[in-house]
């Protein structure tokens, strides 16, 4: 079998370290760029070197930035007294997407697991303890994925937070919009059930 | 919404430009490369533009090398009386991987698409019929995918290559190897019936 040009299969292998890239599309992503002409390499080259150095995490909340604090942290028509916990800063896009969202966001940058060696202590948690103790937060939003993981931090942060007198609430589990009750998992069908809501 | 910081909005751009990387996918990476350490960062952006620099194509079967001729035209051990015809580098990468072909190879560079503007004058048959009147040469094996343009390009290399005396063959169209008669197209069923061979 052939082998690969050194710098090629160096390619190759670097980009089937990034997420969703296996093997064969690395292949068809190097091929396509060594085939593409010196300046869109340039430009992929440059914009990822620009966007690691300019983009920081926000002092106040952790999400991604260029100016610390970030562009929610410091707008002033954001709901302060709403802090919504999340893990990474890429569930904060997600929840902006929303467009029904006005409050503020802590990232988290993780969750508790135990087997991994992630503990309390490797969480921001002490901060958001922190934040929620400042005067005119009314309510915590826990928006973790519906996981073993994100359960367990969830339990783990609504205890800490229990004597500090905040209003913590998690988002809610149930059938997607648009789903089929037919194709729902028992787990979540069930909790879809159990979590009813009176028909308005 | 969020704008999200313009670096990075930048480098999703650049990275959703690749083949089989759609916004979402572009997203993923660029969070991801902006979350890891510099060194990363730099790795992959070194990779991009020494791949860029290094990789040329081979002066005698248009693949991709680092040293031209390339090392399989290079190769003592190769028969240079086979010709195998593919319409791009890549495909000299999946044929190799067979590990059943022993020949050489010339890269067209694209297929005839007159809608695209893409003519016999745009791919290297000059080259091809030149090298295909050496002598030694005893067969052309047109390996283009079995698509409408590469059909329409196999019968012009067929007929350009008519008049001087060597085998032009192509590759067997079929049943692909464990595949499901059940979900083959028509056809596909159809080409193997009709190229059926004797049972050995």
């Amino acid at each position: 079998m052939l082998a690969l040009p050194r710098s090629l299969d160096r390619l190759i292998q670097v980009l089937a370290t990034l997420p969703g890239i296996g093997r064969k599309s690395a292949t068809r992503i190097a091929l396509k760029l060594v085939g593409s002409g010196e300046s869109e390499c340039r430009e992929l080259a440059s914009a990822i070197l620009e966007a690691k150095e300019r983009i920081v995490s926000c002092s106040e909340c952790g999400g991604l930035t260029e100016d610390d604090p970030c562009p929610i942290c410091s707008d002033a028509g954001r709901d302060r007294s709403v802090i919504c916990v999340v893990e990474r800063s890429s569930d904060i896009l997600a929840l902006e997407r929303t467009g029904r969202y006005r409050g503020v966001y802590f990232v988290l940058g993780g969750l508790l697991s135990p087997l991994d060696g992630i503990g309390p202590e490797n969480l921001g948690l002490d901060c958001l303890i922190d934040r929620a103790r400042r005067d005119g937060v009314r309510e915590i939003i826990l928006a973790l994925n519906p996981t073993a993981e994100g359960e367990a931090t969830a339990v783990f942060i609504g205890r800490a937070l229990a004597d500090i007198g905040r209003r913590v609430t998690r988002l809610a589990s149930g059938l997607p919009v648009g789903g089929d009750l037919d194709l729902a998992d028992d787990l979540t069908l069930g909790t879809a059930l159990e979590e009813r809501r009176d028909f308005e």
